[in-house]
């Protein structure tokens, strides 16, 4: 459930615990950047503790942060027919953004839920805008990254379409094997598009098919 | 089929023609950009006119440029289990890229074939690299674009992967209408992800369930 003021992330967050304060300094240390930089992340970017079942960003609102995922897995998902439709789980070191729709202040169609705790840092547009301002070869490095990370979510996507279910499947517990600590099959078996019965059948085949020791 | 050296596109062009000048003038001549920004396209990106069944990018192949479509339809598409799966079509207006594979010179996945005829800018890598470092409001620009483009990108798919067949081609008729006049069904049959006899018996059904005039 979204907290009662509609902030993307908890209000009134407690004091940070040592892990979320090591993160906070670790983002402060890098030998990369230089002071002026470190002082505008310290000066601009918050670490946060998240609990499971809140909501990073709701359907209808216009996106307002990015947020780098440090610890948990959160949900991307839309309602389609009713229906919950996951298109995508984030997990430790990947970044939750949508640049296109903050520019256009379009209200998301999806939902960013965290499936379990997690700790975000969050990165306001008005401060990332702020940044490219003051540091254009972060701008360029940013750049670089936007191109990668499009690149990879295009092939990801190539592979996705052109696998059945069982690959899909095998894919996924090849690639990102801590999801399925971190989700419920449910979420999963929509994500695979398929139904939560053809996953538990899927499982059964493999775990029967499985060389014994 | 590939030319015979391997360059991605023709390798001898006959001299512009009235329409290939008129795009390279339209480059060359925005109010957006200054005289330097200009001299630098002129001396930098060329304009070519690409035959029907060429390609501008091969599997196997590290990408080198981007393109920019003003004319034509180009088809990306890739092997899976030696049948072709048709993944995109570009259209004028659109860009063919791919900032991340080109940064590993990763081999391309994917192919890119002009299924009509094509007039498309080439923008080698190396004259972006060098475009940043000169003009790094273009730099910025740029970071704005690919951001947009990778939204969007995401938008489509999520709306793909959550659509019928049906759906899917309804969707790309309304949106799309100009592709059904430049490329062959069957390769828009195997984009909407059915056999060419699925589309057929969809396109039978809408035409008999049309209301009539």
């Amino acid at each position: 459930m979204m907290n009662r003021n509609n902030n993307p992330v908890l209000p009134n967050m407690p004091e940070p615990d040592a892990e979320v304060l090591d993160i906070m300094k670790s983002l402060v240390s890098s030998d990369y950047n230089t002071q002026e930089e470190k002082d505008f992340f310290a000066a601009n970017i918050a670490v946060k503790r998240v609990k499971k079942g809140m909501f990073l960003l709701k359907e209808g609102e216009a996106i307002k942060a990015s947020y780098h995922l440090f610890k948990g897995c959160v949900r991307e998902y839309y309602y389609k027919d009713g229906e919950e439709k996951t298109v995508a789980f984030y997990t430790a070191g990947e970044s939750l953004t949508d640049g296109g729709n903050n520019l256009n202040r379009v209200p998301s169609i999806v939902n960013w839920e965290c499936v379990s705790e997690c700790i975000v840092s969050v990165f306001p547009f008005e401060v990332e805008y702020e940044m490219y301002k003051r540091f254009p070869r972060l701008e360029s490095m940013c750049r670089v990254e936007v191109e990668k990370q499009y690149s990879n979510y295009k092939s990801a996507v190539n592979q996705f379409l052109s696998s059945s279910p069982m690959e899909r499947y095998e894919h996924l517990i090849s690639t990102r094997p801590e999801l399925f600590q971190l989700v419920p099959l449910y979420h999963i078996a929509s994500y695979l598009g398929i139904k939560p019965e053809s996953l538990s059948r899927i499982r059964g085949r493999m775990r029967s098919s499985a060389p014994t020791k």
